[in-house]
């Protein structure tokens, strides 16, 4: 297992053909933005690849290319944005995952699991890496392919957003929307779009948010009851894990959320000097300084003590409390 | 009255000295962004400069320059973001109104009040036209500058969301990061932390969300009792104004606010093909094409009937309903 640069990568790709191409599991924008990318890339390039992926939420399927869910044998596997095998959806990890040639990330902690591995954790997203992979491979920018790396980019920062948004990302957005990429349009149907349902379960968030470790802290648990009550999935609910943190004042934002399976799954946004990543560590969870998520068990208010106390040893450690 | 180029602009500024700037009423990012952005700018040229701007919302006061207010007898005048004089608030039109001498702004539709007037439409904030005039002016861009005017670009484009940005607004962004914005810092506190009380108010607003003319628009009536109740203001929460066009289907999304004095005012968002600004032309209102405001008097049920009436008849112009 090495790392390797982005011409190697690119030299790599290109001796490839008969490729799948895979994605973390739960995708969100910059997963499903980069592999399509990818696709249409590797299809420009002429070769045969197709792409697996399950439950991609209803806002972003309008970069999914039908045909690229075609049933060939791959003679390779590539992922994208996977920063850990075991973030691959468990039927794709049993089938590929000792197999993967090229993984293609972003993450800030990778562990690697392919035979090479193209990381860039400066890039703001996958789909950041994607564009300089391009650019060096002399793939032509088109709309199609710049309206996935846009999705992939603009979701990564929360359109631009976040602290991971560098003078870098923007000028890549740029040239995005220089090769034709709709930006207004696309951002008010992921951003901007709420259904009626939605409204209904962001209501009951507000009224499961609760403020502690003297408001430094706050938590919310997700059950299954309020998505059912509400009429809609955890998937196309994924914007709410932010409301934790926006709270004034608020340095870790916690949202516990219950799996159809009876399992808690804690996503933790932090601010600024709080490490999201290290309170869900703790647990063998990870994922970025100040979004980072993991696994609690099947025990409500263990869960809750649980990640409530890695995120008072953090605070605590950070002098906050 | 005439418009002039921004090297022309810049040339009379030059020669100008003793100034004071004003920015329009009820204050956004880029009224108080492009005031003291134009004020540093200056000063920096060494002029004596200063700003008059009341009700500044508390989450953009940090780039309030508290030594602006000084209370020298202006002999020139500037207007930033004031796209018609009537938007002046009242004792500063009064008093200053007929005197602007150079208006610098970015609205489509600018009724000319200065002697002259720089205004560039295509910009998506009166910050990137300044960030324009400041490139020809050779001004050093500070980050104090920068973050003037990335305050001023990121909230009048949602964060890089709304169809206004551009690529180029996006390469003027990247530059001001350069320029050492601390955008991850400023976005959190300017787009993603909510009070307790905006939570409770939200939760109010929610409830009082109700579509009408088959789900195609949506209307929300703010009281002054929500905002007592909720223990918040009204430039406290203009983000919720943002919500009834976030519902699924809806192309025009209609808040309707309760002044203190009793009169109601209408802001209208609206989504390709409806045109807000035409919605609120009824009610010789202005604005953007999917941002706009107007009043609408003292009568609620009045108020709320015709906007809704003028909504309704946009959409069967847009063949909608």
């Amino acid at each position: 297992m090495s790392c390797i640069t982005h011409a190697e990568a690119w030299k790599r790709l290109s001796a490839m053909n008969d490729i799948l191409i895979l994605a973390h599991a739960k995708p969100d924008g910059d997963a499903v933005g980069s592999m399509f990318a990818l696709y249409h890339a590797l299809r420009q390039c002429g070769k045969r690849v197709r792409c697996e992926i399950v439950d991609v939420p209803a806002a972003l399927r309008f970069v999914v290319a039908p045909e690229a869910f075609s049933d060939f044998e791959p003679a390779h596997v590539v992922t994208v944005d996977v920063a850990d095998q075991k973030l691959l959806n468990d039927c794709f990890k049993n089938t590929y995952g000792s197999r993967v040639e090229l993984s293609i990330d972003h993450h800030g902690v990778h562990t690697a699991f392919a035979e090479e591995t193209l990381v860039d954790p400066t890039a703001a997203a996958a789909s950041e890496v994607l564009f300089d992979l391009f650019t060096i491979g002399g793939v032509a920018l088109t709309k199609e392919i710049a309206t996935c790396l846009y999705l992939g980019l603009s979701t990564d920062t929360g359109c631009f957003r976040f602290a991971n948004t560098t003078a870098k990302t923007l000028r890549t957005a740029a040239a995005l929307l220089e090769a034709g990429v709709d930006n207004g349009a696309i951002n008010i149907e992921v951003f901007e779009t709420k259904t009626p349902q939605y409204i209904n379960f962001e209501k009951a968030a507000m009224n499961a948010l609760r403020l502690c470790l003297g408001g430094k802290c706050a938590v919310m648990v997700l059950t299954q009851q309020m998505y059912r009550e509400a009429g809609i999935t955890e998937a196309d609910t994924q914007g709410i894990k932010g409301l934790p943190r926006m709270i004034a004042g608020v340095y870790a934002g916690i949202t516990v959320t219950e799996q159809p399976g009876g399992v808690y799954h804690a996503s933790v946004r932090s601010k600024e000097p709080v490490n999201a990543a290290e309170i869900c560590a703790e647990f063998g969870g990870g994922g970025h300084k100040y979004a980072a998520g993991c696994e609690l068990g099947r025990d409500k208010e263990e869960a809750l003590r649980g990640i409530v106390a890695a995120a008072e040893r953090q605070l605590a450690k950070a002098n906050l409390i």
